[in-house]
Order: C-alpha cells, then structure tokens, then sequence
C-alpha cells in the first residue's frame, strides 16, 4: 500500500470511526457471539497473496464487530469503564503513525520529557504533593509489581536482586480482604509466595482496618518474617471501599514498611477538590497509581504511577548493556527502567491531548456527573422495595441485587441475580457484571463511560426492573 | 469536541500523517534537541479551561516533533527497527476508535478469537511446528518474564508461587554472554536473583557453546541448586548471534530444564524458508518468542509469544476474584492469565491486516530485501582498507568499525568510532548505535525499516566514510 492509497483508506475509515462513536447506541453492548462463532469465520491459513485493503476492512464489519463488546457504549455499566474520547483518538493516530519507541530519551526526547510533564500536571489535578514523580505504566497490576518488587530490594538492601528471594527469607505484604487480585499476582510473580499476603479485615464500609494491620505486622515480626509492603486502595474493584491513609500509613512508618496505594479507577475522582480528604496522610505514600485510562477518557492503556523515590525503582529494575548506553544517561530520564518492559508507546500523548482539549474545568464537571448519576441510581435501588443496595455507594459505583419479599434464602437468591444479570447482559441493551458482597452474590453498576447521560441510566434502571420482574420463580 | 468536530480533525490528521509518512525522510533521523529543550517550552499547569484543537496540533508540529526520533525514517539504523506499515496505521486507528479492553473472551470474543487465529497463522509463516500456542504480549522482555515464572513454577511444582521463593532454595538459569538483558531483569523480578543467572561461554560465531552450558548444568546439581530455565537466542541483540537449539534442548531435556528462545529480531527472517534450519531442535523448546513489531511492519507493540504448554502459564498467572468470573469461563481462552497484566489491547487486528494486506509472498521479499542488502553493507565494508566487521554479518544486522592503518592502540580506536557514531547520528542524515564486540567499540547497522532502499544503505555508507576519514585524529 503507497502513501495515496493509505490517504484514500485513512479518510474511509475515518468516516467510519466518527459513524461509529456517534452511533455506537445501535449496537449490542455485550458481543451477542458464541464462543468459536468468530473464529468459525476466520480461514485456517495466512493469504499468499495480499488482499485489497476494502476486502479486509468489509471483514472487520462483518466478521470482528458483531464480535466486539463495545466499551465506548453509554450503557457500559461492566467493570469500570475504559473510557475514551475523540481527542484521545485523534492523539492515537498520530502516535500509530510516528511509530516511536520510547525506552530512551534519545530514541524520543519529546515523549520523555512530554510524559514528565504531563504526568506533573495530573499530580497537580488530584492533588498528590509535590515529591512524586509519574511515569506511565501499562495497567495499575504492573505499578502494584514494581512496587512489591522495590519494597522487597528496599527492605533486603537489594540482596533479593542479587541472591534471589530464596536467599532473605519470607517477606510478607498486607492488603484488605477487598483488595484486587493484582496485588496477589504481583505476590507470585515477585516470587514472594501467595501465603506471604495476608489479607487484613475490613470494617463495615469495607475498609482496611488499621487495627488488623498493625497486629498483622507485629505478629509477623515476632515471628521473625520480613513485613515490606502494604497495598491500600482507594476504591477497590468490587465495592470501592477507601482504606483509610492517615493510620495505614503510620503503621508502615512505625514497621519501616512501604505503602503503595492503588486508586486505579477512584484515583481520578480526585481532581474534585470534596473527594480529596481520601488523601489524608498521603505524607506516608511512597508509591500511588491511578489510571486515566479508566475514567479520564484516555484511550487503554494509560496508566499513571507515582513515586517518591524514583531512584530506589530504577535501581531496583535497572539493567544496562552496551547497546542502550547513551551520551545523555544521568542526565536525561530513560524511562525504560521505571517498567518492567524494556519497549514503550508514546502514551504521554493521548493524555496531553485529553487534558488541554477539555481543560481540567470540564475534566471536573464530565466526572462528577458521573458521580451524581450513580447517586441518583443508589436512590432509585434503595427505594425500591424490591431491589436492596449491597453496599454504600461509592463515588460513580453501585452493589445491588433484586429481592423480592418473601424470597429469603441465600443461594436461591444468589441464582436468581445471577440469572438477572445473565439476562440483562443477553439483552444486548446494557452491560452490568457481578461481585460478592459477604459472600452474597451482587450486580455492580459502574457509571463512567464517557457519553453515559441520565437518559441511559433511567433506561438500565428501567430495564433491571421490568426484567428482574419478569424472570421465572 | 462532538463527533463532527472529530471528524473534521481526523481528516485533517489523515492529511498529515499521509504527508509524514511520504515525507519523513526530510527530517533529521534522530532528534536533534539537547535535553530540557522541549520540557522548556511545555507549561507547568494544565489548563483550567480546554484549548482549540487547532492550537494543540499547532503544538504537536512544533513543540513535540523536532524532538521526535523517526523511528519509520528509511535512515534509521539504530537498535533494531520497530518497523510499522501502512495497514497497521490504519488498524491502530480502528483499534483506538473502539477503545475495547481485551482481558477476557467475554469484554471481546472477537479480539480474542483473532489472536489466536491470526497467531497461529504467524506460527505457520515462521515454521514453528504444530502444538505452539500463541499470544501476544506487550514485549519479548515479558516474553521472558512468563517463560521464568512458568520455568520456576513447574521446577517447584507450584511451590514457589504459593510459598515464595524463599522456600525453594536456589533456581539457575543460563543464557549466553551475549544473551540480552532481559533475562537478567526477569531473574531480578522473578525473586531468582542475578547471580543465579549464569552466562555460559560463546563459541567465535557467538553462539552458546552446549558443553558449557551442559557442564555449568551439572556443575549446580552437583552443589545442590536447581536448574530451572535456559533462554537461547536466535539473533541476539549486540551481534546477531544463533544459538543452537538441538544440542541445548538436549541438554534441557536430559536435565527437565525449561528451554525459552528468545528470537525477539531475527524470528521474522524464519518466514523465509532458507533460515528454517535455526529451527532445528524445535521440539525440545517449551516457549518460543519473535516481535512482529520489530521486523514484520507491525506497530510496536505486538509481541508473538509461542507456548507448549498453555495450562502451565495459566496456572501460573492466573488469579480469579468474583468480578472477572465469567459463564463462558473454561470453555474459551481468557488471555488475561497469559500475561502479566490484567488490561490487554486488541493487538491481533493490526497483525490481521498487515498480514492479509500484503500476503506471505510480499512479507518474504520484502525481509528478504533486508537481508540482501545487509549482505551488500557487509561486502562494502570488509572490502574497505579503513573499516572492519567486527562480527560475521547475521541476516540484517552488522557490526564494523573505523580502523585506519597504523591505529591500533584499543582504546583509541573505541573513542575514535564513539566520535564518528556521535557525529553521523547528529548530522541527523542516519541513525546508528553502539555495541561492544570482544570489549571493543563497535557499531551496529541494523537493516528493516519498512521503506529502506538500497539507495538509503549506499547514502549511509558514503556518510560513514567520508565522516570517518574527515574526523581529526
């Protein structure tokens, strides 16, 4: 393909896109496929020959979208929305088109010293103080590693990286019974061990219990194991409860421990100045992430990972051959060894795009609309004799579940939601997924795809009801 | 910005980035700033009110651009190419547009059933046999990363994940000296420690030597350590270097020792039937990886990562809190366990549509062409009385330097080709980089931007010399 005829391809779909993000509604939210439907449709063997470039794009349409469930639907309630937006698009085409890579300065000083800057400017916008440094990860799960892996050299004098773990004995990491399984994984992967994460209790809102903590860690020490790391979250995945920073935080100063706080998708929700008591004792942080790539309307995947000590993780990820040295090192940032992978994107980009096409007044006003509307949603649930809240709202998300009088028996309970939110999300007219609650199983409904307006969530909570109703005893 | 707005701004990128792409050649390969030059002209508040399209873009032109390394310029020689195409640009755009998180079948079953489809299409192209299942990972670094958690964990039958490396005594893993350093990183994550990374000997093609590896092997089971992984390479990083995969798969295979390749550069040449021979000893390899985004005209990033295994990683990596639980679970791939993070892109469309675009015959010639004229670079330069290869040429990558006659003190001559690398790069008409061969100073030319010609080479080599010889002694 020559450049004309990429122009002629490029101004194609770019009728398309905009069709597509201005009717977006028409489509099923959840893919309506079977599983191996798709695949059924794909040859078994690669083209020879190359095909023309409206064949490929008539299979996209045909054979990939019925096959996409559409995350940029305004009645995406799933998961915690990854929220896009037209200037975070257009920044993608161009960073597709230059193609950098940007582990060093040198191979792009712009997307260095761009993604610095930009990431300072949204350390201003929630609030974070002064003394921490950004740097773009992937997803918060890869911000979680690098900081159980710097907690883990920080408290071993970075004896782990040399010897290995084998060689410091157990060291052990604290979050609550609700924190994100990420936390668990980076355990794993950081060769940390599983039974090394002590899940600590949580109060009746679902909060870490500094209490729980402090025992937990003084119960470790006396039994001679190493306590490096607590991971707090601030609006956990499943009913974004809020561990409370202040005595967190002096626990782990009192043990030495390092404090890395995980607000992947409740973090952007600190732009609003009444959400920033979430931030009292932020003073004890050493590490924070938050992803715009959630719900500030930047495309996935951006992921904004502070820290206080930049040197501690570079030093902790660091590895320099030959071929990566350059004349500008020590005095340039190279974020290669601020990550676990060596290869970046220019994501700084999409994010500068975002913040200055909005400005950070409209930024504030898109997401706390949000929030009003899953108040109201929390209002309807509760007032419904018939529906019950789970658990309190938080910011923009919702635990719920049907429950009809009479009906009192948990497992029937249980599989009547689960048959609730199996046939809403078969409708194709909303997405919602499923938590636990106390064991309880529970609908969440998560309100922040960026064209969500009140007419959509009416709509959800119509339709939830009408079809809770309606289901078979 | 509503969608009109999009639309009209995506034309007018559309023009742009068509523009660049044919007119990229007339900026300077690498950027030529000085560090803070464009951190300098960025504000130190975002602002508070959004700002015109038109302005930002104005921006991007002149503020981010002149600092931009031209990774897709036809000059660029530096590192490995990250080699993008048309019909990847214009994937990345649809990609963007539907803004899709790809962690489970479910919140994409097309995403997914494309990527497995579309890999083992690429399986097929590079000749890898039946039984390798592919996934795409961000980076070859986390390729390796996976392969050492996998290695680790069966070596401990799945102790380490749930004790923590500490409870399993010391893990080995072997690569050559001239391994890249991502083994040494993923042993650092991993909780194994660099020092049980050993670097066994290379043979003079730089190539790992068996018996080496073979007596490093039992010289640890003899003091009581656990061989777990060796990581082989096909095209090493520095100087291209094979290792050979049957005796050290045998070896693997003797001593139950996981056997990753890295073939991150050079497994894009195995489309090509006469470098199928690197392969041989295949069936001794647990996982296998190549970078379509290096050097098959992919976007970075795009990672083809190739298990024997699938249940191993998964078991691994997998983590299943309430939320991510899905009705489909165990009857479709959910390709969030595959890696290290949860988040995951649609990557496969980009693959999908440069490989049906141009077809297997043009991807062939068109590798080809790269290493043809790499093969004409290293004749030039052998056949030069001033300059030398410092390595044998492999496929498309070679390593020489600036000898003049009578010169032979080795540290002058390091700082004699460090000054000519400096001054080619800042002449912006080419872009180079470093290695150290046997200690010496070296320079690489790696052929395989997509829109290298020949003429590119011969200009890069008339820079070459005439720079050297004109450099004061």
């Amino acid at each position: 393909m020559d450049t004309e005829e990429f122009r002629r391809h490029a101004h194609a779909f770019v009728d398309w896109m905009t069709d597509y993000l201005a009717e977006v509604e028409r489509y099923p939210v959840r893919a309506q496929v079977k599983p191996g439907d798709v695949a059924a449709r794909l040859p078994q063997t690669p083209p020879e020959r190359g095909e023309p470039m409206e064949k490929i794009f008539a299979d996209f349409t045909s054979v990939v979208l019925p096959g996409i469930t559409h995350w940029q639907h305004p009645s995406f309630f799933a998961y915690f929305p990854a929220n896009s937006s037209p200037p975070s698009v257009l920044a993608e085409m161009l960073t597709a088109t230059l193609g950098a890579q940007c582990m060093l300065w040198q191979t792009s000083p712009a997307a260095t010293e761009l993604e610095t800057r930009v990431l300072d400017w949204l350390r201003q916008m929630a609030g974070l103080p002064d003394g921490f440094t950004g740097v773009i990860q992937d997803s918060a799960s890869s911000a979680i590693l690098c900081a159980l892996l710097t907690a883990r050299e920080r408290a071993t004098g970075w004896r782990a990286n040399d010897e290995g773990v084998n060689a410091v004995g157990p060291l052990k990491v604290y979050c609550s019974t609700e924190t994100h399984s990420a936390t668990e994984k980076g355990a794993k992967i950081a060769g940390l061990g599983m039974r090394n994460v002590r899940k600590i209790a949580v109060d009746d809102r679902f909060a870490m219990r500094p209490d729980a903590l402090e025992a937990a860690i003084r119960e470790d020490l006396a039994a001679g194991a190493t306590p490096i790391c607590v991971v707090a979250s601030l609006g956990t995945t499943g009913v974004g409860a809020m561990d409370p920073l202040r005595p967190i935080g002096e626990a782990c100063r009192r043990h030495g421990v390092w404090l890395h706080v995980d607000a992947a998708w409740a973090g952007s929700a600190l732009i609003l100045s009444e959400h920033r008591g979430l931030l009292d004792g932020i003073e004890h942080v050493d590490s924070f992430v938050f992803n715009p790539h959630k719900w500030l309307f930047t495309n996935f995947d951006c992921s904004a990972h502070y820290v206080r000590d930049p040197d501690a993780l570079v030093r902790t990820l660091e590895i320099l051959p030959a071929f990566l040295k350059t004349r500008e090192r020590g005095h340039v940032t190279d974020y290669r060894d601020w990550s676990v992978q060596l290869g970046r994107r220019f994501r700084a980009l999409k994010l500068w795009f975002v913040i200055r096409s909005y400005g950070v007044a409209e930024l504030r006003r898109m997401v706390a609309a949000h929030i009003a509307l899953a108040r109201e949603a929390a209002e309807w649930i509760a007032a419904a004799p018939d529906f019950e809240l789970m658990a309190p709202r938080s910011l923009a998300l919702v635990n719920f579940r049907y429950h009809p009088a009479g009906l009192d028996d948990g497992a029937m309970l249980d599989r009547l939601n689960e048959r609730l939110l199996e046939a809403l999300n078969d409708s194709g007219e909303l997405y919602l997924t499923q938590n636990r609650v106390h064991g309880a199983y529970a609908i969440r409904l998560a309100i922040g795809q960026t064209t969500t307006r009140r007419r959509h969530v009416e709509a959800a909570w119509e339709k939830i009801q009408t079809t809770a109703r309606a289901l078979p005893a």
